[in-house]
């Protein structure tokens, strides 16, 4: 036999997450990453929920000219509610070639299926579908396990957080799933066409989740660039992705990250639309439209952010904004109304779009094309009238068993941040929020990751399901890989907080144990149970870089000498077999007065500070008897 | 003549910040920034706060061998209170030198002041004393017209904000600030041996202020370099400057710092203290610290942290916590109180100490010692225990006239931060608070300036006085300049967020400044409005470098012909002879029902969509008649 041709090899970046091993959970191989301990510590790995996919498993082959493995296609063939069809034939409209194609093209996939999936004639195959009739799904049990992630090590949990009204449980059953994504608190977006994807859950009782938002590059032809800003993103936490490319080669492109992608993809179907009637918005028509929805749902997209709450008597609430609508969609949509003077067609058209998403399963992620984009416009008329049209879009969606998420802003000081909360769960009977931030100042652009990390952490608290990513480079330019890395960690630092300050019963877990590894020096555990390793290793050695710093019993910023957690280390040895006053009024959460007199009575023993100083003598004694010095040298 | 001898130029950081003018207002020449507009904006150009004194007015001569003007010289003086006496003699061990000097030395400052100003025996020279007896002093007045910023414009001003019990006037009068120092809700940290500073107020009245900590270097014969990065941090925005130095030449190089600071210092003496005695925490005696604390006030120290509520029957209480206590001043004196089985002489000294700090006008830093270092010991008895001990420290200082403000943690969770607020403000009789962030989650060692920004907008919004900065170095290893930067802009944008929130009058004139910049496309103005002028501009300049781009009216998120800003300008075109239609019931803050049915009955006329539509026919005809386009040449 002669030997294959050569071909060129396209590489993304692959690699074990620093100091993470992979692991596959259960029957369904459910993806984990666990970090090992240093033995001294006496702790169990810690297991984390991982995105990344197959290009942190050294086990696994990336081969990106043939896409991942089909996870997921027996569990949906073998629901049986399925047709395989022809694929709609591409045209050269759909990369945004409507003249001579000038950007040097983008090859297509090499495997592009000819035949694709359908819901059978009247069938539903949505998650939400099977859930309301009492089916548990794969992708419902999948999500259980991964959702559960460390729970497990939980012994006499003592739930510590305040959730506002959310109904996060102790332990994630696969019914528990089942029943969040039949009354529309979530949502487990997976097309039938994007079988690749490892099923994730976005509600307001699971772990809160962020999205990176990536699209084409000038060089449109880089196809590995391309599909390795999704690889990067999820490396770093991304739960789902955003194509928001516009112009040439998209739907090559977008063909690209979906058959090399894990994680759901969304898209804005609006952008194709608008390309492929050369960017002329009222030149924009359903057919047109739809045609696009159809191409993208047959490629596999997993939700659609769709600007159907832009209605036409909502535009002029926006005149007097100060910076009116900022929404790309929302404006397209708007320019698109008052042009025709005509109520928008993605509303008119809502029941038929709704079809197209039940016969893939795609997920609405329905647009705030009102959306503020400056502090002056937060939680004005317009933003929420288009939020109350959600709802009502949010209930003819349940009412065909169409998955949905509703996205938020945007720009909103502090203290309007929670109102959009209520006001959203009110509105859209819990349906899950996905917000962009919000910013919480204007006035710092180059740390936009920052201003809208604070609300993003604020709202994930109050109810949030998916924050989306904003990279230090909004408003100003371009996000390269390391905005991109920049943004996910951030958020994803957001949304751990969220959890955390939500209560989530696992969240803690990680805190707890990377905080024991700083106490102890460990300084490698510290490394590795960290949202970047790279990073903090990295930063690590800029100061002390010898190997033999990383096992030292002190730290750059004291030095030896002069070492608070060495000094603390010698109090607790020497305290701890002292059991200290008990001062039960000063416990937080139960009152706030100061502290009790000598002999007070209260809720248990209570030791005035005299009465415990009295007590000390003896151990005090025995301390300076010890030689008063504990240094644990290094192994 | 013969010529003087050329000597070494020693420079720091100057020029003016990017699109700002330097300006001097009043009487008193108070210190401002002041950014003009272009002239198409219509708009008169905006006044910033200022931190960064003379180094920024190209006006100025810097010099740091000969320090800053002494602005506040004759002020003190004026007030017949203070006496000269001679400066305490300056001894080896001042700068670590117990034994052979093997870092090469810091040269030191050229102009030491031989005598130091102390007050006359039996006077009270601190702000707080001044401000009791009804005398509003000039740094008072300073303060007033400082704090300002901007108000001047607000026409019709409607407070939009939750302050949570604050009293920030429409107007700061010198009186108000009189009223607020008086009752020790705000302080104003001026040593009088500190006449170069430009006085500024800390107080939950007041625009949030945030602090930067510096250190010696490791090249501690680089005086330079230590004075630069407390100008580094100035520029950016820092209003106070800790000088945290350990180990060797901290008496020189603070010096040199003080001399050129145009911000309050503040320090722990208790670090140079265990310096004097080898490091060797059982062996400080309070002559030793007694003596270092007036080595400090003489020259011109503007705060000490004291560590005076880690006392001896609280220590046990940490025995059981994940970091125990990561306080370096906590730990040293909870070593201190372990070994001689004694209460802190920190705390039984208290009264003393209150009379070197009236003597010279020095503030405390109640330092919080047995703060959290980890989310798991967040809010625990330890911390609460020590608080109110601080409160009680508090109203001892007060009782003496000494101006006093609260650290607070730390590390701690999202729900558990407004607590500390609250039990902070009962404890402490509402003396402002100074927190280290708090962070909010253990898990992002390198991104911990975020983790703590998001907790610290939270806290300065609750009421936090004073946010002391984190940079991503923090946990890892010596931040450089560019970590100084990060730290510092980040928690300008937490401070202004919580500006922002809390309703401060004066906050949002920036914010709609800039956006209204953002929404023209008035790039330069954008930068220029923005905290840091510097990155925006180059983050711009990576996607669209040329000079061109800084005026075209789109920018390099979506390019020219795809520009939801640009849209949207054309819809305020055609909406804006179109009053939109009032649906009352959708405005913030009403309620938040579903858009009224039409022609219901509320507050104001209401429109319904249906005869908001009817009525927009007109226009829409208009707009189409018009072209349906709207593109403004850049000029």
């Amino acid at each position: 036999m002669a030997d294959a041709p050569a071909r060129t090899e396209l590489k993304v970046t692959t690699g074990a997450i620093r100091g993470s091993r992979k692991i596959h959970v259960g029957p369904l191989k459910v993806a984990m990453r666990s970090v090992d301990l240093e033995p001294s510590s006496g702790e169990p790995p810690l297991n984390l929920y991982d995105t990344s996919g197959p290009y942190t498993d050294p086990e696994a082959r990336i081969d990106i000219m043939a896409g991942l493995p089909e996870l997921r296609a027996p569990w949906i063939r073998g629901r049986g509610d399925v047709e395989e069809v022809l694929a709609r034939e591409t045209r050269p409209e759909d990369n945004g070639q409507l003249g001579p194609d000038r950007s040097g093209g983008v090859a297509p996939f090499p495997n592009v299926r000819k035949r694709v999936l359908r819901a059978k004639p009247g069938a539903n195959v949505s998650q939400m579908h099977y859930a309301r009739r009492g089916i548990i799904t794969p992708e419902m049990e999948y999500v259980a396990i991964r959702e559960n992630i460390g729970r497990e090590m939980l012994k006499d949990h003592v739930r510590d957080g305040e959730d506002f009204g959310a109904e996060i449980p102790d332990h994630v059953t696969p019914e528990f799933v089942r029943s969040e994504v039949a009354r529309g608190r979530a949502i487990i977006p997976n097309n039938i066409n994007h079988p690749e994807s490892e099923p994730m859950a976005i509600g307001r009782n699971f772990l809160v989740k962020i999205n990176a938002n990536i699209g084409n590059s000038a060089v449109a032809s880089d196809v590995a660039a391309e599909v390795d800003k999704m690889v990067w993103s999820i490396r770093w936490g991304a739960d789902t992705v955003m194509d928001l490319s516009t112009g040439r080669n998209i739907h090559d492109t977008r063909e690209w990250i979906i058959r090399n992608s894990p994680v759901p993809i969304g898209t804005v179907p609006i952008y194709q639309a608008l390309e492929k009637v050369g960017g002329v918005a009222e030149d924009l028509t359903w057919e047109v439209y739809r045609d696009t929805l159809i191409e993208q749902a047959e490629q596999g997209v997993d939700y659609f952010t769709i600007h159907a709450g832009v209605r036409l008597p909502y535009i002029p609430m926006t005149a007097d904004r100060v910076t009116g609508i900022v929404s790309r969609g929302g404006s397209i949509m708007a320019k698109w109304c008052l042009a025709h003077h005509r109520e928008s067609f993605l509303y008119e058209r809502f029941d038929e779009i709704c079809e197209i998403m039940a016969a893939y399963d795609i997920a609405f992620s329905l647009g705030d094309g009102l959306r503020p984009g400056s502090i002056a416009d937060a939680n004005d008329e317009a933003q929420f009238a288009e939020l109350f049209t959600l709802g009502e879009l949010t209930k003819r969606a349940w009412a065909r068993d169409v998955q949905v998420m509703i996205e938020g802003p945007g720009h909103v000081p502090m203290h309007k941040i929670k109102v959009n909360m209520e006001k959203q769960l009110e509105a859209c009977g819990e349906a899950p929020f996905y917000t962009l931030g919000p910013l919480t100042t204007d006035i710092a652009p180059g740390y936009d990751h920052i201003t809208s990390g604070i609300g993003a952490a604020m709202i994930g608290w109050y109810g949030t399901a998916m924050l989306c990513y904003v990279t230090p480079k909004e408003h100003l330019g371009l996000p390269d890989r390391d905005d991109v890395k920049v943004g996910v960690v951030t958020y994803k630092l957001a949304a751990h907080a969220a959890d955390l300050a939500k209560g989530h019963p696992a969240a803690k877990l990680r805190d707890d144990a990377l905080s024991r590894a700083r106490f102890d020096f460990r300084w490698r555990d510290q490394f590795n149970l960290s949202l970047d390793p790279d990073t903090a290793e990295q930063y690590h050695d800029q100061t002390l870089p010898a190997e033999g710093a990383k096992t030292a019993h002190f730290c750059s910023m004291c030095g030896p000498k002069f070492c608070s957690m060495k000094i603390s280390a010698e109090v607790r040895e020497f305290a701890k077999a002292n059991p200290p006053p008990v001062c039960p009024e000063l416990v937080e959460g139960r009152s706030s007065t100061p502290l009790p007199p000598a002999g007070g009575a209260g809720g248990g023993p209570v030791v005035s500070p005299e009465d415990a100083e009295a007590g000390m003598a003896e151990m005090s004694k025995r301390y300076r008897d010890e030689g008063g010095e504990l240094y644990v040298p290094a192994d």
